[in-house]
């Protein structure tokens, strides 16, 4: 049988090294960590290797001179925690990794083609991944970011710590080669992101994993934004306990719409219209009927609530009598178990992958869709781990907001206080409704 | 209510000029056309606007002579084809096009800031598309290609005409300006595509729209292969003319999976082994079992038939007898229809869209799906009229082969001679089995 990963693709046996290039505070482990989420989310086997954390067991707080070319002692250091993280890297790769990223400079041709010789004998793909920045106050912005979070200025004077990360670039712009600057790299698969996207260049891409990643790399933005996340209103079926179908809204449900506008002005403001994004089932439609007139509308029909197949329609009880053997499979792995006839997460996972790049895409966003499909998107965004997001609680008649930042997203709620049943289930439970776990908050 | 398009996603106003650049003989015409089709289908109005058709009024049979920049009257002649054609195509935007392509040469600097500042005052984004070609070996097929197809040659010499047409390409070469080559057009929006495919230049995409545009030329190639598609045998639902469900084989579908291989080895050869894709539904992955061991197998969720949410497991009798109204609306526009908690033909292309992204991006695949699905497909390769490929007659135990060429795709059927019934219906039957109509042949 063949192997089938999270884009519905089947990989074989390729795994591909990231390899990350630029001067230091060009958003290179931005790139890295937002890469190692989205494949993740995907369940593609992707993890980081940061060289700094390697180097930081040698040298936990270098001043800048220990990034000189011509300081034999920080070289030698340097070059072992590349030998030490690729070593690991190679070691993940043999137990069963598909993407490894590895974040570093790589600001030289001679370190790339090591790199890339190193891989190859191994039978691994090489994608360099170069951000090259030339805006100033992009890099400042990254600088200030690098002196308050970097380890290695820990518990130092934020001036001092922001003169030292300046002349260490600086110390980088001396070696550093744009990656096939000379014409003499262009053997090698790269992707080249110029001023966070404003140009891009893509050499010798060769496979579909390898394009998937690029794509995804290029629709990356950094403006500010936020999304918003909500269910939609209590529908008829939430009060008896039966999922899927195509319900109403309930009385509550009904409330609920009624005040989403309070709920959404206090979160975003007056001023700035978002973009509003359905599901095509009744429920979410009544749901954002009262919003200002001057958002937009979509319905995705890729929205749509986790398809229950022959499941339709049942409370959990009917479920567990009429198909035991599978409300029983279902509980041992929720992820993974798909609906006779239906669908599993990991199926709505795939089908949101659209929505999730659009969303990159984008800026301000609210979303009324479901369940399910709200535990999927807010995994991406949350990283969370896709075996326990199933089991996650969203509550009913809550809104709430996400900001991507460099590092994370920030989570606020914004509670409607309109009553409403608990729809959250706990393994084994056929009860109709029940009071979630402190552990699926 | 906000207008929503085929990809799913809201174009709002926007409105895109595709300019073509490129010598003569670079494959701008096949990228042109590859796009008109696959907007097309994705029900993006979208038109290509040839310059050369307009200057054959003017000069039908024009010598290399007339293409010189320092002939005044071809140049005259020229400049009148490329306003009449804009002229036109703004006109085409005026009336409702959404993605208009200019296909011309547009090789100096100044036209394509004509072409820009023209489209620009009439609200239009303008995108350039670059084919930049080096590989002597593509430009001489090309040239054959232009010599035994092009209007300008008709009736002539084919030697002197390739001839010819290689001392126009040098009349271009004199004048041509990579775009953004002098780096003084830096403000425009644009892709170059270098020998095909192998680098990629993306420049300020700036929508959703021209990124959709942009991600499915990068993916195009022109290595030769073929698609092979088949529906999956008969099945026991097929035999009771009930749609939907997940129904095994019929015995003759039984025997059309077990002669699959026979037909695909007469069509295929045996030295060329295939990637099978099904759905996740039983009776495409009965098809698919007897095929040869070292072809990779793949199911994707995406191929499942169209889902007819409340009245799948019926007969069309049934349909009618208990939903009429759907019925009647399904036969009035069977495109757009929608099953009450099911799918439109609209809503399969959309699910589709990453199937014929990576359809383009593969070589040798067979497709073993269901009706509705086949009809999709087959109506992208075949530019078949959405409108129309609902109604379209795919008979079961067929192989369809299809090889797309430069400026069309060619078919050949294979009847594995194993009686089936027919699934086709006609406008308002409810018939259990009926022969398809010649029109839809």
């Amino acid at each position: 049988m063949p192997r089938v990963n999270g884009v519905g693709v089947q990989v074989e046996d390729t795994k591909i090294c990231v390899v990350m290039v630029g001067l230091p505070a060009r958003g290179k482990s931005f790139i890295a960590q937002k890469a190692q989420r989205y494949l993740q989310w995907l369940s593609i086997p992707a993890k980081t290797f940061n060289v700094g954390n390697y180097r930081r067991n040698d040298a936990p707080h270098p001043t800048a001179d220990f990034f000189d070319t011509s300081n034999p002692e920080g070289e030698k250091k340097r070059r072992a925690a590349a030998k030490a993280a690729v070593a690991d890297m190679l070691a993940w790769f043999r137990q069963g990794g598909v993407i490894g990223i590895l974040d570093a400079t790589n600001s030289t041709k001679e370190r790339r083609r090591w790199v890339l010789d190193t891989c190859n004998q191994e039978g691994i793909e090489v994608l360099f991944v170069e951000s090259k920045c030339d805006d100033e106050a992009l890099i400042m912005a990254n600088i200030r970011d690098v002196k308050t979070t970097s380890p290695d200025y820990k518990g130092q004077d934020p001036e001092t710590a922001a003169q030292d990360f300046r002349n260490r670039i600086r110390m980088y712009e001396k070696v550093y080669k744009s990656v096939d600057e000379d014409g003499d790299e262009n053997d090698l698969t790269y992707l080249k992101i110029m001023d966070v996207g404003k140009q891009v260049i893509i050499n010798r891409i060769s496979d579909y994993l390898q394009s998937r990643v690029v794509y995804y790399l290029m629709n990356l933005h950094i403006r500010p934004r936020s999304v918003w996340l909500s269910r939609h209103g209590e529908s008829m079926y939430n009060l008896d306990g039966k999922i899927g179908g195509d319900a109403g809204l309930s009385p509550r449900g009904e409330q609920y719409a009624r005040k989403l506008p309070d709920l959404v002005r206090q979160s975003v403001g007056d001023d700035r219209p978002l973009t509003v994004w359905t599901s095509t089932l009744k429920r979410t439609i009544a749901t954002a009927r009262f919003l200002p007139g001057d958002y937009n509308q979509l319905q995705w029909k890729a929205l749509d609530e986790l398809d229950a197949g022959v499941c339709d329609g049942l409370t959990y009880q009917q479920i567990k009598d009429q198909h035991p053997e599978d409300f029983a499979a279902r509980d041992e792995d929720k992820y993974n178990y798909r609906y006779r006839g239906g669908e599993s997460y990991r199926d709505v996972v795939i089908r949101l992958e659209p929505i999730i790049m659009e969303l990159e895409r984008s800026e301000d966003i609210l979303i009324i869709t479901h369940q399910a499909v709200l535990r999927c998107v807010y995994a991406y965004f949350m990283k969370k781990d896709q075996a326990q997001s199933p089991w996650m609680n969203v509550p009913l008649h809550t809104l709430i907001k996400l900001t991507p930042r460099a590092y994370g997203t920030d989570e606020v709620r914004y509670p409607a206080n309109i009553p409403a049943v608990s729809t959250w289930r706990g393994k084994g439970s056929t009860a109709k409704h029940e009071d979630p776990l402190p552990e699926a908050m």
